[in-house]
């Protein structure tokens, strides 16, 4: 059932995998049977979703690296047992720009944790094991060059901080707790953007390392819901948000599209 | 609409809190309008599930750490400016036992990381923080208290890890990776449990450091799904493993019954 697959497209929620489906389907001109609707394969499990549409098998991975951990070790199990050539795995979410405006995309060059590590530190019987979080430089580049003269986005090629808090973790004032100022959280976010941190989200740290290890050409592609050096909040309208997390699924589409003929 | 909240759940999938939403209410004696049923609240933002008992309210927080993180983080907001009089929190999920067989509850005395450290220490601004993971032991010790003869399950109150990753993270052979032998393995298992640590799972470290940074008391329920001295992977069956999964709610909501007229 699987051995045909040849991209594999994760994101956070359900409901946008679904959805990115739906779309990839049209795109790539899949067909359903009169009357059928893409089934949820893994509906029972109640964790995470999954849709296969031809060689693109789209699924949610939830928050956070140790749920985007754990679909990680079954899904490289799966391309492994099904015999699957060289799949290149998507990771398509939504992230605070550094520097960069809301509706914007980033594609992330590599990834660093909170304290600027370019590795994932994992503790593995009581001791902590690196693993570097490294992404496909030639795929990250590929996926800027398609960019088209009438997309509505810019597409910035950059280094990712993945952070396991969304609050305290990426420098937010308006969490639960804080025991910080304004003053030192601008001070923090102009110093990781002079290392060239373009982003902020909580998965890439994970998916370029377990990628990296599983010799799979892995890409983040990420649009901004705001610019952190200008707040915390997210201000912008429910339809713009929804406009906006379409943007990575029509550069992956597009790169799909182009990529499909000649594998 | 949350001033009432005195008892906040919460657990992994929205599917298994939706089951205890409706357990709940059934067990307090709550009554919907007829032809009604309750409601997602935070159906729209497809992250996480909230459903609201009279004074109960029941939430899926994911899986991880991060996830639960940016839960815990929101609702403690909620309680504050609800004015919500000393709620109690429970996180109600699946573990592996160390030691114990599957079937049976743990509550956790107190959490620790992999490296059996008891505080839950995350990048803040680029500098590592730690937060003590301090769970309410008279809270734990009252939970134990109210089992009853014939039930199917035997509580331990002990020491909880919580990783973060399921795979190598605990000690597991049969992820995507892994370059230690069952003989390390078992040897790992084996000191850990000698430092009194009873069961493994993926949240109660933050549960733990955020609920105690609050000053909120907090318990963490889990059912043991197999014993980890043993093997790597769940061998029960579905209908038993639904069966287990409803232990801790029984639990708690015993709990909240001989409360609920206290308060």
């Amino acid at each position: 059932m699987f051995s045909d697959v040849k991209y594999v497209c994760m994101g956070g929620t359900p409901k946008r995998m679904e959805k990115f489906a739906y779309y990839i389907m049209n795109e790539i001109g899949c067909k359903l049977p009169a009357g059928t609707t893409l089934l949820d394969i893994s509906y029972q499990s109640y964790r995470y979703s999954m849709y296969k549409v031809g060689p693109v098998l789209c699924l949610s991975h939830g928050m956070g690296i140790p749920s985007v951990g754990i679909l990680l070790h079954e899904i490289i199990k799966l391309m492994y047992h099904a015999k699957c050539k060289d799949p290149i795995f998507f990771r398509l979410g939504t992230c605070g720009g550094i520097g960069i405006e809301g509706g914007n995309l980033v594609v992330s060059e590599s990834a660093v944790d909170g304290l600027l590590q370019p590795f994932l530190e994992l503790p593995v019987l009581g001791k902590l094991q690196r693993k570097p979080a490294i992404l496909d430089k030639k795929l990250a580049y590929d996926l800027k060059k398609i960019q088209q003269l009438d997309d509505p986005f810019t597409i910035t090629v950059g280094k990712t901080m993945c952070t396991y808090d969304f609050y305290e973790g990426q420098g937010r004032l308006d969490g639960a707790f804080c025991n910080f100022t304004e003053t030192d959280k601008l001070a923090f976010l102009r110093k990781i953007h002079e290392e060239n941190v373009v982003n902020m989200e909580m998965e890439s740290l994970c998916f370029a390392a377990l990628c990296h290890q599983a010799g799979i050409r892995g890409a983040v592609i990420c649009v901004t819901l705001l610019n952190r050096l200008d707040g915390d909040q997210v201000t912008a309208s429910k339809e713009t948000l929804n406009e906006w997390q379409e943007y990575p699924q029509q550069l992956v589409a597009r790169y799909i599209k182009k990529n499909m003929t000649h594998r």
